[in-house]
């Protein structure tokens, strides 16, 4: 079906994400939020765009899904939860209603997970491709706001989910035939893909972080210069034991046919889990009570005294990486 | 120059531009503010994309003052003053570091005139046209902001600010020739031409909507339908009263000639002004706090029972509109 006009478009696909009695059903200019002073916000901000965070062809649903969830992503490492978005749509004339329709409802899957609700947005048309800025705003009690400030030497550094499998799984889209070279079986690449269009969230993982972590960062732009960036605001160094990290069994697959592979998963970012420093005192109970709340972190390195990050490979020596991450514009 | 690098953009553009100590100097994947609890955050989202909202040769540093100042604009229809706001910009490959620092100079300049202030956003690469989006939250005491919501017949409808210049300021970029069809001098193009680029900023006007409106929405997507879009709400119609309209003295020029543009003028768009429903009682001391406070706000029409709104042309009867306003999408 072609696409309506915005007022319809609004009223069909968008009002029924705005559960928020603040949104003011999506009928005015703005929302109206009251925040008590308990609490601070946290505001962040990441847009998608087709063709580079996603593929044209990916089913909307998941494309809906992953524009909020890396939102979400931003906002656990700040050990904050989910309370409102704005979304902001560019759409090329190709879009339709089923599209539109099918996008709302990976947004909905997201808000019926974490609580987020829709508040706001803007819906223009563009001749480039799809774009999607979602600014979503998270609630955290006062000054318990984790940063990346604050990790020292000695802290463990833990991540919250696996590595890599998003970069395999746009890799197995781009070229399905390496399947085979890679000895996956097809579960293997339906979850690798999944994994690429639908980042994970853990419910939990803001409670763990904010009880936790001394600092944190969202791995999105690769573990290794996610890492350094974490290490350059908290001015520390920081060591990477490789053997450490926790790869899905698909993506151990991989890289037992392929370990030169390991230096792309590393740094090929869209893992959205996040990297936070523990004191060392602290981490018993912290491995405890994340267990109790089913979320999964693993202990993949140590804050070293300010030095350069090092990353260590399958035999202990420093690995050479070309780049630690992904950058626009190089 | 080319482009730097991502983090280069945001040390060496952005990063002067966040002033609020929340922005964490933009260092990290979120902002954390604080907000006392007798103030609510009102929340918008504007999109502009080249081509659309403003054209690919405006000076960039109008470009940065334009996205961020039809923000305000919301934000003052609600009553509400500029807090703080997100960036997300999708880049296309011709942008330069120059092209960059002027918009930010732009961006700066509303900064200044008004206190708001970046917290952070994202900067990607696109293939297609340049696209910026700004979600801007701003204060309001509790209990404070206007809605569409509220305006009752017999209140008075009143605009803050000429309408239809910013209109007439595209069509003599897009064809400079009409400049002398309309009798225009260099004074009076430059001034439309300025209009269209900088919408108006009256920085008291959000004191005074929030003091004196019972409803409000901002002019952006033409008088005529933003009017009937507040009308919807509130559940009434209304009467506006052509002659009554505000229009600045280069706009009359042209009106003067071409009296058949004037259904254009208040159709058009891209006026970012307030509307304002006032009760019948309050109006006089309302216009005095307007002049008082330096706010220009000129009567049009009454709010009316519950009916079509009704455009009254010169002649004083009702004028016939093909489209009462701008729609993406039709």
């Amino acid at each position: 079906m072609a696409l309506a006009g915005e007022f319809d478009i609004i009223a069909r696909i968008f009002a029924p994400l705005a559960r928020d009695s603040g949104a003011l059903e999506l009928k005015d200019d703005a929302a109206v939020l009251t925040v008590t002073d308990d609490h601070q916000i946290v505001v962040t901000c990441d847009a998608l765009v087709s063709g580079v965070h996603f593929l044209k062809d990916d089913p909307p649903n998941s494309i809906g899904y992953k524009a909020l969830a890396v939102n979400l992503s931003d906002l656990t490492a700040k050990g904050a939860y989910g309370y409102v978005y704005t979304l902001s749509l560019a759409l090329p004339p190709e879009t339709t209603m089923e599209w539109l329709e099918a996008f709302a409802d990976g947004l909905a899957e997201v808000q019926d997970l974490t609580g987020i609700s829709l508040i706001g947005g803007d819906t223009t048309a563009t001749s480039g491709p799809l774009t999607i800025t979602i600014s979503a705003l998270g609630l955290v009690q006062h000054e318990a706001a984790i940063t990346r400030l604050g990790a020292k030497a000695g802290d463990r550094l833990y991540v919250g989910g696996p590595i890599g499998d998003a970069y395999l799984g746009l890799r197995l889209l781009q070229a399905p035939a390496l399947a085979q070279d890679w000895g996956l079986s097809e579960e293997d690449v339906d979850y690798l893909i999944d994994r690429y269009r639908r980042p994970p969230i853990a419910t939990s993982a803001a409670l763990i972080v904010r009880n936790f972590a001394k600092a944190a960062i969202d791995v999105s732009d690769g573990l290794a210069a996610d890492v350094e960036k974490l290490c350059n605001v908290s001015h520390v160094g920081a060591v990477i034991e490789t053997t450490r990290i926790p790869f899905s069994p698909a993506a151990r697959k991989v890289l037992n046919e392929n370990p030169e592979l390991l230096a792309e998963l590393i740094t090929a970012g869209d893992d959205y889990v996040p990297v936070i420093a523990v004191s060392e005192n602290s981490a018993g109970l912290f491995e405890s009570e994340a267990e109790d709340h089913g979320v999964s972190f693993t202990q993949l390195g140590t804050v070293a005294p300010p030095d350069q990050i090092r990353v260590l490979g399958v035999n202990g020596r420093e690995m050479p990486l070309k780049n630690k991450g992904f950058t626009h514009f190089s």
